[in-house]
Order: C-alpha cells, then structure tokens, then sequence
C-alpha cells in the first residue's frame, strides 16, 4: 500500500475555540501530523481538558510558544492584534502559514488603521498576504506563502453578496449569530443565564467583518449583528435593492455560475420541506457554505440567506481549506464530514 | 371596605395558547370573574389539563360553544378565518368584544381579500371596528364596542415604526420569532428535534402582518421573518432609510414625544451594560414594548429595537388592555407583571 | 377607601438573583414600600441596569451598605458566609429579619462546622433563627425576629421527602438545575458556549442542602445534582425505598394529609396529558411547589418528583412567604403570580 | 494503489432518525457503497429533502419495499413490531442483517411477550440473533448473521452497569434523554413551545429498555427517565449500593479491566476542569460511551455517570460497529468522527 508523507503541522493559541475546531478536523486529517501546540495560559496543561472532545484520539500537552521549532506548516489561532508585531519571528519557522486573525485580512494599512484603529507594524505584509476564501482566490492560495483566514461574519457576508455583486452598490445585512463567535474569553455578557434565550442587537465587532466584505465585493455594507441562543452558527440574512429588477430565473442563474461547481457551496432553495432554504444547525461541523434566496415580488428585493459554521467554515475549516491548497493536496481532504440531523 | 363589582368575561377558543393567556392575566385581574370557556376539541375537560400553570387557581371546564351565555365581556380567540362569518352570533351574547384573530384588523374588505384570499363575509363591521393598539387608537377603543387584536408581528412593526413615520416612506423589517407565535397545532416543522436551534427563515403568515403595519403607519414595509429557538417573544429589527438625515438627539426627540407618557411603553438605550437594546427574554410575560434603536454614522440608517411578548402584549396583553379602556377601568389593570430576570 | 399602611423594606446585596428577583416580587406587593438597596460593587448605579427587568417601574440607585438606615424589614441577600459574622450590626436596624444566605439555616453550630468547615461566629443566633418553610414552621415564623430562608435544593428535598418521612430512613435524590441556582458570579463552567446544552454531574454545593433536608426531615439523603440547559428552576427526583409497602391509595392518603390545605403546594398526578406530573419551567416566576409521585408497581419504590423555582420557592419567593406572616399579613399577599405556559 | 472492493449496503425505513444516521455515516465509510435506500411514506422524494444534512453528497430517492432487491448488508430500521414478523422475508435478501429495532434484542419469547405484550412471531430468531453491543459479545457478533441493535437507553445501563456487575444485584437509574430518542413522529408532547425547555419525568419505553439491561448484566434495575432540552444524547446517572464497600482504587481497576482497551470507550473522570465527568453533548455524533464515576464517601453509593449520543453509539454508530465485525473490516471504520466542542 502506499504510504501517504504527513506533513507536520503546529498551532499557536491552540487553547481557543478556532484552536480546538483546527485540531479536531487536523486529527482526522489523512496528510496530517499534529505536531505542536502553544498556549501561553495552559502550558503542561493536558489539551483534553481544554478540549473534552479529543479525550483518547489526543493526550500531547500545550507548549510554550518558546519552545515552538521548525514545522511543515503553522497555524496562527492567537487573538486579533497579535501576529501584527509577531508574525515574522513565525515565519522564521514555517514556508507556509495560515493566520486566523485579522491581523493580515484588509489589503493595505490605511483600512487597517481605519477599522482596527491603530498602525499596523507589518505593513508590507499585508500585500504578501491572500484572503483565504478559496472560492475567490484559489489560485492566488495555491502559490501563497502566508494566507489570512476571513471573519466568520465576512465569509458569511462575502458568500451572500458575490452571485449578484454587479447588480448592487449597497446592502443591509442581519446577522443571527452563536455564541461562541465571541471566544473562549468569558464575561457577564456570556455568563449563562444572562446570555441564554438572548435576542441581543450588538454590532461593534463585525462593523470590522464588514471591512472585509466590502474590499473584496466592492459593494457597502450595513451589517446589524444579533447574538441569539445558538453556541456555533450564524445565519445572514441580506437585503439586497438591486440596480435593474433580476427573475428569480436570472438570479439562479447568477447563483449557479457562481457557486454550481464548488463542492463547499451549496444552493438551498426548496419548494417544500421543513428546511427548504438554509439553517445554521445543519452544517455545524461541516465547511459547507448553504445559500439560498427569495424575492419579494412586490418590491423586487432579493433576500440572501447564508448558513455557515462560524468556527469552521468561517475559521478553522476555512482556514484548512487552504492549507491543503497550499500544500498541493486535494482541496476537500479532511473536510469530508456531513453535519448532524436532527441536532 | 369598597367592594369591586366584578365583570363576568367569557372566552371563545379558550385552549389555545392566546386563550391560555387571557386566562392567565384575567385570573389575576381584581375587576374579572371568569364566566365561560369555549373549546371545540376539549369541553368537558379541565382546564388546567391544557393550560398547566393554572392548576389550584382554576378548576373549570371547557364548554361547547352552543352553551355561551350571554357575559358582560367577550374574547374570541379562534383561528383566523371563523369570525369573519361567525362574529354576529356573538354579538347577541355580549355587547363589548375583543376579538384576537385576524379578521377585523383590516379597515376595509379589499385589502382583506388581497391578503387573506377570500371575501370577509361581513364587510360592514370592518368599519365598526377600531384597531387594538391603544397607544395609536385609545379614544376609539374606549368608546368601541367591537375591538380587533393586532398581529403579534403587526405590533412588533408598528411600534418600531410610529415615531419616525414622517420621515421614511419604506422600511426593512427583519423579526426573529418565538414558536409560540404558529400556535398551538403542531406539524414536523414544529417537531421539538426540528424546530430546536432553529434559525429558519420563513415568510408568508407575516406578510399578512405587514398589511396591518402599513395601514396604521403609511409606510411601505419589506418584513422577513426568522423562527428562532424561543417559545415567546419578537425581536423586531427595522431599518429605516431618512428622507432626511436626523441627528442621535432628533430621534431622541420623536421617541420621547411618542412614548414617554405611555407606561407600558420602555425606551431602552444605554451606553453600556448588558441589555442596553432590547431584547424579548426580558418582556416575557409581560405588556412591555421595550423599544431602542441605533444610528449607523457612515449610512445613517436608522435602526430601530422593538422587543414584545407574542402572546402577552402581541395578543392577550394587548387585547386586556383594549377591555379596560372600553369598561372605563384603569388601563393597566390586570398587566403589572414584571417580567423575570434572570430567565 | 382603606388605606394600607406600608411598611418600609429594605434589601442588602440587591444586585445578585434573589436579590433581584426580591425587588420583582415587592414592587407588586400590596403592603411593601421599597426602602433601600444596598451593593457593594455597583453603589450609585441604576439598579435597572443590573436587573434590566424594572425599568420604567423602579428607577433607583443601589448604595452602601454604610449608608443603611433603620427599616420595618430587612431582607439579607448577600453570599453565604458574611452574615455569620455580621448580622448583629443588622439586627440593630430592623426588628424583622430574613436572611436567604445559608449562615442561619442549621440548628447547631457543630453542624455548621462540619458542613461549611469553619466556626460560626454567632451561634446562639442559630438557636434563634427558624427554618423558613412555612408549611413546616408557619408558627415559629409568626412570632419569629429571623428567619433563615432554606436552600432552594434542600427545599425541593424536604418536600419530596415530607409525607412519607415516616417510612423511610434513606433517600437517593437526583436534582436538574438550572444555571441561575449558582449565582451571578462567572466563570469558565457558566461561559454560555461550554454551559449550554449541559447535562452536567456536580455535587459538592448540594451536599450542603442534604444538610438541611436531614435536620428538617430525619431522613438520610444521599444527593446527586446534575446542571442542565435551563435558568430558572429545579426538578428533584427522590427515589424511595420505604419501610412497609404502601398502596397507592396510600401514598396518595399522606400527600394529601400534608399539602391539600396549602395554597402553594400543588400535587401533579394525571392519568393523562403532557404535563401529568410536574415540570420545573410551569411554576418558573411563582411560589409554587409542584409534587408528584409514582410508584414502581415491581419493586415497590415510590418515585417523587418535585417542581420548584429556585429563585422564587428556592430563595425569594418563600422569603416574602416568611415575611408576610412575620408581619401578620396575609400569607400569600404579594405571591399570586401565576407560571407562564407555553414557555 | 490498492482498490477497495465496496459493499453494497441497502437500509430499510430509511427516512427516520436512525436511518438518517446510518446514511450520514456510511457515506463516508471507505468500504461502503450505499444501494436502496426504503421508506413507505416517501417513496420517490430526494431522501435529502428529509435528512437536509446530506445535500450535495447524496441525492438518490427512496424508493418501496417491494423494490428491494439483493445486497451485501442490510440494515432494518423500521419501528418496532414490524421486524418481529417481516425479517425472514428480508433475510432472502442478505446474508447479514442489522435490525435496529426492538424485536429481535430479547433472547427468549417470553421476555418478550412480557415486555412488549404481544407473541414473537418468530421465536426462534431470538435464538440466533446476538445482542450488538461489541464490547460484550465481540466475537458472536463477527459470526453473526442477525445482530440486534440495542436500546440507545438500554446501552448507556449496560455501559453503566458492566464494570462493577459482581458488585451489585440491584441499580437504580436516572436517565435524561433527548428529544430524537422518540423518534421523527411528531405530537403535542414533542410541539416545539411545550417540549422545549421540559424537565419531564416518563417511563413506560425505558422500562422496555431495562428488559435488556437486566439480560446482559444480570442485574435488577429501577430506571426513571426524563425527557430534557436536548436533542441528541442520554446521560445515564446509575446509583448503585454494593454488596461489600470498594476503595476508589478498586472501582478504577474494575473500570480499566472492562474498558481500557476498547477504543470506543473513555473513562472520564479528572479532578478538575469543567468537563471532568461524561457529558452528552461532547459525544453527539459520535460512537463513544464517556463513562466516569464518584462515590459516596458517606455511604460508599458509586454514582456511575454515563454519555452517549442515542442516535449514534445507541443506534447507528454502533449498529455500523457491528457490521463492521461482521464483514471482517476494521471495527472502527467510518466511526473516526470526534464531537464537536464548543457546542
């Protein structure tokens, strides 16, 4: 039989939630070996107890980012405002990395000072660096030596607006959103009995999704985001007014050229059935994109609704999607799972 | 002491959760005795059989509607579509009437039929009617002697849209809704290992709401509705774009002249903390419109907050209110509950 | 018209669950005027703000609790442990007290020691204060100056365990708690990604309200708590072995002897029905103690199952109970509220 | 490369929730090639109308019964009582068949008779079928042509029970289950507003269960279970008193003997952490049984704690285990798949 050559791969801030989703799908990656995993809190600390789903398939323990040698690929899962200053001590140990912050997503540093309201320290980086939706820039990836992970609400915004982005300049965007899009990092606001049942408007946070959105559609977005009672998910719902008035038969058309031969997007848009157009619950775990839409008939107005993941189509399931790209393996390996139902 | 004479109020299609409501508020109302309780499906069983939570209170039974007597007050909470034919006949037992369906909301029978589908069979009392929400139509109600219940989405819309109506002439409504909103029939849509986590848009019973919504505000409204994993409430997110631009304190100004002296009315806007917005965990329960709103700087769009209890304020609630202002009681009588925190 | 003279309350630690939900019930009692709120962290803010439930009804401000004045009643309302040391500095305040932390509920201060593993600084307050179940203690309570509000898991146990306390000696408790019984205090284990969806055995807060339930009823419980996906309430199911074999009849005969003349005491026992035994969210928000009862027709053991909220019945609720009667009111004045359904 | 020669696998009632499991697995098992797929109720519809997660992936329709024709492997998923009578027909179409039904877990007649109250119309299959838990009869199950799946209730008793089996004559068990453990059909009890947020004790299917448990353990089990807001998953908190008191160093060793070679099952119990004993929702969607202990130090009572996934480890997870013995492949294919966390 053949053998298959693992590479060996390391993640620093391994201890987070994009963190843990990178392992569970690296885990069963068949190319894959894990190799380490830093945490600065965690140090010596079991990764099982971190992660409780991984208990008997991994026992390695955290590291020191100290200790990190070189490595076959790296994953950078620390928060926002990191790998800023730090990200090219690590290239110093890895050809090929993956950054899931948002440190190296807007393409120059005035946005970045814009939205991020500070300098950025690694401007030059910032032209280096692809944005890691594979689907708009796959082959850009292909020969990319550092790949920024978008935003899981900008994946979320970006998918929905792509099919029709020539026919608007402008869209409102409603985000339902899962907890656990706000981190490991816990508060009042997260404390259980307060953010349970929540139907909570919040929005400072993905205003910065929308930077991404808006550099690679060229379209404005206004986004609104709302904190529901759902742990991984998020589901937008776009309004677009559009420049001339689309068929619903045009706008599949538009949906199928632009989505028909990706085997991560899929058009949900039924007739009948419970779930006939799409739902967060049903790719949790997966790296699916589900996207469907109506049409007002009266005002003409498409609505857009996009399904995904947030820690993994829109973080670690992203984010190893284009590592395999990068690496030259079959863009899906390790990405195969279906999502639960009922769940 | 001053004894209270007591009205003998009755309900029609009491088993429902719009008359499990009613019930629950009317038991507590020092004004109200409860008379009769019609049921097709379950006369000759206890009440709180269906309707758990009133057990020890009230130990009635459903009744037949052929056995109603005629009652100083009267609710109907059938489905819609009954007492378009059937509301004369119960005009002969009561001379004051709430009614929560549908059926008399609309001012005149084209609208009806152009949203509903068929002809109302008694187009005249569509006149006779006046609008339940006592915020826009209390003199009327008081002296009415025939009151329609708004939607729960209807209400949820036309709160949020009140105080800026002369200012835009079309607005995106996005509601996120509990799943007691559909009622009490269940259905595979409805099934507990299906509709759990749900974040499902869906959109035709709405679209009848919007008919109420721009009757009583004039404003032109594009509502797409989402089942959420709730059992009560509405969050209605409205996005208002101003034929003129209007400054944080100018709407401010059209909140306060709208609300201010209304009780059940709450303008939630802080500038921190973790309910600063609205959100319907909070009103559950309860006759509360919690109503706020934000304005996006770069767009300035509007956005307006408005979280209701369906079944409370968006049906019984409401309807109980309509009742005292047409017996000449306090307005609030029977509605002072607070709603939990936490919860 | 009678005017009702109402006595001044005042509450310290009013920022926490029972705290809050003190206020909730006291601003619709009849004979209550809130007096002063004290909060050690939040002196001077809107006490709206932390319980985002009173707004519009309840618009002040907490302060220290150096600035307390003498009151007609004094709820303590603070974490366990501090008003063993310092309730005499309150006793001098009001002549009427009740305290819902654990500090006063065990009769001897050896059984305090073992069970909270330090020295009670005021044991001969232990002697004075009375356990407040008022359907075991009602004439104590009337004639008490403290009283020690029971532990809302050692409530559901001695209900459970009080009719048939004299065929049993030993009882296996397994208690479903929802997450507000621990507090507003966070961490790792209540961040609302890791809490959801929990069903999660913890043990050694409820081994301390096993201590209770042994003083109150002379059986020996051996407790299992279990945390799961809900705010507000608990479910206890006892399991017993009993001395004799009882008939249901029997069993029924004792129920009934202990709760039929108690207004709050519902006993849920249907042939039929979805709800045909009791069910923590039905009683969420109310006094109520739901029990029920089945009997294992093989092995003859009696399975009891009890229905409470823990803020309300578990802390708050049966404080104001106590209260009304230690001030000769009548005892449910301020306690009428009924559960919500559907919920 | 080596090929793989696939199986041609068909499942009969293939539009429940078993059936969808069984399909959401199988498409990524390597060996396995999915054939017909039955169901009577929607014979001719995309079978991903109905399991939603499957889109894209999977696009056959199901199709009659009597379409079935010969296969490799067969899976029965059908409700129970339908097996008990139609299984000789379906063994003319495969020579190894998983039934996941009830009707063939019994090993004699009249257990079943008394159990499920009606005659067995094939009596002597009982004989030949061997009970489909791997880790107790692992090397029947390879010879095997008939397995049973076994009770997702019964196997977490089983899972519970085992270790300490020479221990104990008698266990009491409390088991919290979600909702898919009834099933797809739908019904007041399960409608979205009343079973959600349940804590709702019921028994009668799980003392079916216990028939089972007390088959293959010999021990004699009390089992109370309630239905929780979950769908997926059963924590089974088992209550045992033993015959002589064991040191938690001994329950440890009897734990690792029977588990700590079996790749399926971990033994969970840390000393600290929030996820330090078994939780349903770390296992959903997978084939694990998370089991962990406490015991007593008062009255030596081990609490045994045990987690699966119902639909998984108590259905289709383990009925693929099976199989896999069955058909000489790896007994972990295609059941790699780890939890997800958070969620």
């Amino acid at each position: 039989m053949n053998v298959v050559e693992k590479i060996k791969v390391s993640i620093v801030g391994a201890s987070g939630y994009a963190g843990g989703e990178l392992l569970r799908l690296l885990l069963n990656h068949p190319n894959v070996e894990i190799n380490q995993l830093t945490c600065q809190q965690n140090q010596g600390k079991r990764v099982s107890m971190i992660h409780p789903n991984l208990r008997k398939r991994f026992e390695g323990v955290f590291v020191d980012k100290s200790e990190l040698s070189e490595t076959d690929f790296l994953f950078l899962a620390t928060p926002h405002g990191i790998m800023n200053k730090e990200l090219p001590q690590y290239q110093k140990l890895a050809k090929k990395i993956v950054d899931l912050s948002a440190d190296y997503r807007l393409n120059n540093a005035d946005d970045y000072k814009k939205w991020y309201k500070f300098e950025h320290a690694n401007p030059e980086l910032l032209k280096e660096s692809v944005y890691g939706i594979p689907e708009l820039h796959r082959e850009e990836i292909k020969k990319a030596s550092l790949v920024a992970g978008p935003g899981c609400g900008a994946t979320t915004m970006i998918f929905s607006l792509w099919p029709l982005r020539e026919f608007t300049e402008k869209a409102i965007i409603d985000l339902k959103v899962g907890s656990s899009a706000s981190g490991a990092a816990f508060s009042m606001a997260s404390h259980h009995p307060e953010r349970t049942n929540a139907v909570r408007p919040y929005s400072p946070f993905l205003h910065r999704h929308s930077a991404e959105a808006e550099q690679e559609t060229g379209i404005k977005v206004d986004v609104t985001a709302h904190a529901i009672q759902m742990v991984r998910g998020i589901l937008g719902t776009t309004h677009l007014t559009l420049k001339e008035k689309l068929s619903e038969k045009d706008v599949w058309q538009k949906f199928r050229e632009a989505y028909s031969d990706e085997q991560f997007v899929r058009i949900v848009k039924d007739r009948e059935g419970v779930y006939r157009l799409p739902e967060p619950k049903i790719v949790a775990g997966t790296n699916f994109v589900d996207i469907g839409f109506t049409i007002d008939p009266r005002s003409g107005r498409v609505i857009v609704f996009t399904a995904i993941d947030n820690l993994c189509r829109g973080s670690a399931g992203q984010g190893i999607q284009s590592m395999n790209l990068m690496m030259g393996f079959e863009e899906s390996l390790g990405l195969n799972d279906l999502g639960l139902h009922p769940v």
